[in-house]
């Protein structure tokens, strides 16, 4: 990607589905990533970092599909300097309409020490050779140098010059750790600027991590001292305390443009959903005080009643909620709403589904639509994520049946049908309803699962809102999650469980074929 | 309060309990709030901004009871600049070993034309009188220039000068809307710096919102420019986005303390407990990938195996979770425990419990101990918060009986107990078995109650961990939240929404009480 001709213009090169994919419990199938890719292309970032391809086939086909199916963006695939790496990730990304092929190495002395176990001189070599290889596979290349902030000025500047000396036509500055200061990041980058003269030719870009809470500002700082590219993510989410929440820093531009003077691409009003979504997929709360995107974010939003009306919107509010999209509540269906009627809300909201798909929403719309009054537009959005899971679980829980009271043991029976196409049934007692379900799974399937996370939220308001729950749980080592939709949360945490049960399997069945591999693969990344 | 003699010691001022508890949906009771505040104390807070006493008897009664029983930090009360509000503050704090009055008026044009709809001269007018009033009462007067940042900052000097003259011995800069960045915000205190000479002599503090996501780089700026108080809150939560998060901010300076060089008073250790007895008490939850106190936060935490131990730790953490209270997790008792075995382990986590209180406490704990193989002090915390809450609960759920399966729509039957000690029952069905017994429970009681949200999360990993349910619910236009612990979650609901019942009752009366008053009581603050 070359340099955009406006100065001003601000690229957002999104990592939900790489970084923030790593976060411990989040376990998203193709279907999933790819339902996400589509809806940053609407959001309209820059590039979307599919994914790291060498990790596992699973991340290779993620990171192929989003590749092949999604227009727009630059689809970037992240390899370390290994030769294999760099032709995993073109392997993955080449099919895109543009392709980026993202290579990184330490240059701070204590991940070259403890980490790479190599010197100075190895650095810079690998560096070269890996940029020079991805650059003679594709036009775009972007190389950090991961840990920067840590790492000699000098020493960076010089790994820096050698990969724009090689054809890298993006240099991403990361603070790995979370560790700059908003202040010292500037002076970081502008030393960087006197010391590697080929900075001012590529897009610099910055990488920032939020361990001290500073990863939006740290970012803004980057943009002040030059850069033009923000490595983000939906929410936030990302390694530890993850990375620059997208909509924070695209936001802050958007309200203090007239004093910054910076653009994004961005379609604000996408952001709400965008939100929403990766939070329901990942099982990643957003919590209320969450900027931008938290329930509580903006004050007229809250539903608390409010001691007469504003005498002036401006007098408390900076940005107004329909800006990020908050007003798309407003489909609403019923009970009476026919094929059509659903077929063409899904549409408003994204979504092309016809034939069987068309028949099987329409199915679990009618039998919400008969238990909630109106099915809102945020309703539907679940309903058709919570169908993208199901074409790929491979338990599925066909029935149940719960005793629960305050005077004895709850007492569930359920019948769960296997990947296989067997139906089983166990029965088991627990500490509650829910836990008695789940020990009922594992009575049925025989599997030695233990549960980690359960958690349960509403959709919408209300006393008939639909309850959303997401359940972590590990089976043989492996962590996977799984969520589950429905005004009964028993049910909904059964259809959580067995899906969870479903990852689990899933993603130990790719482990052990990574075990096979001459090289573990380890995940440290920028 | 004088300003320190060490020029580096930075004062951490909480607002936890008065912004914080602004937000919506949060309603503590005058247990919870002195027990947070007995937290805070613990936690090495300089002040406690415990509420903003004009507001509500109750709010009055909370920051009296604040005042009277916590010792060390200093105690504040919040009031506009009139006479009646800067009494009701005195009277609230004036039993405190330190008290102090926290006086507002806005200084931007915005906030002058359209909310308090007078002029300039009356502004400072109001600043000088309130001052001088407050400075008649204590020795401890903050003043805040509310919308500081949106406002002209030569008028703003001038009415901070006008403060300062009067005896103030704190000025705190509000970004009331979080509208600044931190290169601006620095700018705009070197200015007031400049314009107000008498700023030198007195505490300059700083109170940032994260509206646009930079509350603790702001609040950062502000320390780099010279403020040494910083208002913060716990979870960073406060109107909308919230205020800077007390543990973000204090953990900054204690990572980059040698290259900073500023001290806080906090013992560190206990910010885990701190931010987990606020999550609990509000329920406002905690995102996974928030950073210092997230679940995620600390990679080490995050449960998941890792491939190898790390060669070094630092090559991938700034920050030892032990630093911050996270291996906390270690008394662990079982069903033999006894009594005084409790009574120890409660002491050991800052709860004094002897007598009826006692016996009530081992009650609920040896029933939790025949369920649950091992109850850590996590466990311990919720139990004790939830026996807390019950010491105020008016409705009491006394048994409960559910049928639930996919098969027939599940049906509940319930006893509760009324405040004026009567018995009913109520049998219902619903959409699902705790919605059911939510129905059965305003069948039993005839309210009619709306359910707004139900949220549930566990209190520790596990298949046996507690589980935690958040319910808010409206009553009368009256929003009020309830929370309930459980291992069994339709118990928990059920625990949950007779408590936010209770409280929603509680607060109607409140208000209609509220409604008597001359004025009605506006509740915009800094």
């Amino acid at each position: 990607m070359t340099k955009p001709d406006d100065p001003n213009r601000v690229l957002i090169f999104d990592t939900t589905l790489r970084d923030g994919e790593q976060s411990p419990g989040i376990s998203l199938n193709t279907a999933e990533k790819l339902e996400i890719a589509h809806q940053l292309a609407r959001l309209g970032v820059d590039v979307i970092e599919a994914g790291f391809p060498i990790t596992s086939p699973g991340d290779f086909e993620a990171v192929q599909t989003i590749a092949r199916e999604v227009e727009g963006p630059v689809i970037a695939g992240l390899a370390r300097t290994h030769t294999a790496d760099i032709e995993a990730a073109h392997g993955a990304v080449k099919d895109a309409g543009r392709p980026r092929i993202h290579t990184f190495i330490s240059t701070s002395d204590i991940h070259i020490t403890h980490q790479l176990q190599t010197t100075r001189e190895d650095v810079k070599g690998q560096a070269r050779a890996a940029v020079a290889h991805a650059r003679s596979l594709v036009e775009d290349v972007e190389f950090s140098p991961m840990d920067a902030t840590r790492a000699d000025v000098e020493f960076t500047a010089e790994v820096c010059q050698i990969a724009i000396d090689e054809g890298a036509t993006t240099i991403n500055i990361p603070d790995t750790v979370g560790y700059t200061m908003p202040h010292e990041f500037t002076a970081y980058l502008e030393r960087l600027y006197a010391l590697a003269p080929g900075l001012k030719d590529v897009v610099l870009s910055v990488h920032c991590h939020d361990d001290l809470g500073l990863a939006v500002a740290n970012s803004f700082a980057g943009l002040l001292a030059g850069a033009r590219q923000v490595e983000c993510a939906i929410n936030g989410i990302g390694e530890r305390a993850g990375n620059a929440s997208l909509e924070e820093i695209v936001m802050l531009l958007h309200t203090r443009r007239p004093d910054v003077g910076l653009t994004t691409g961005i379609v604000t009003t996408e952001i709400a959903r965008t939100s929403r979504m990766v939070s329901r997929l990942t099982g990643y709360v957003v919590q209320p005080n969450k900027a931008i995107v938290g329930r509580n974010a903006f004050a007229h939003e809250s539903g608390i009643h409010q001691d007469g009306v504003l005498k002036e919107r401006t007098t408390y509010e900076i940005m107004d909620a329909t800006t990020v999209g908050l007003d798309a509540n407003s489909i609403v269906l019923g009970k009476h709403s026919g094929r059509h009627a659903l077929q063409q809300a899904l549409e408003e909201l994204g979504f092309q589904v016809s034939g069987q798909a068309l028949n099987q929403a329409f199915k679990r719309f009618k039998e919400i639509a008969d238990k909630k009054k109106q099915v809102t537009a945020m309703d539907l959005e679940a309903l058709v994520t919570d169908e993208l899971r199901d074409e790929i679980a491979t338990y599925t829980l066909e029935w149940f049946e719960v005793e629960a009271s305050s005077r004895r043991p709850p007492h569930a029976t359920v019948g769960v049908r296997t990947p296989e196409g067997e139906d089983v049934t166990g029965s088991f007692t627990g500490d509650g309803p829910v836990d008695a379900v789940f020990h009922a799974i594992n009575a049925a399937t025989g599997l030695d699962v233990k549960l980690r996370e359960f958690r349960v939220g509403a959709v919408t308001a209300g006393q008939d809102a639909l309850g959303e729950v997401s359940v972590v749980l590990e089976l043989g080592g492996v962590a996977a999650a799984g969520q589950g939709v429905s005004t009964d949360i028993i049910e909904a945490s059964g259809r959580a469980y067995v899906r969870a049960l479903s990852n689990a399997q899933r993603r130990a069945a790719a482990a052990d074929e990574d075990a096979d591999l001459a090289e573990p693969v380890a995940l440290r990344t920028p």
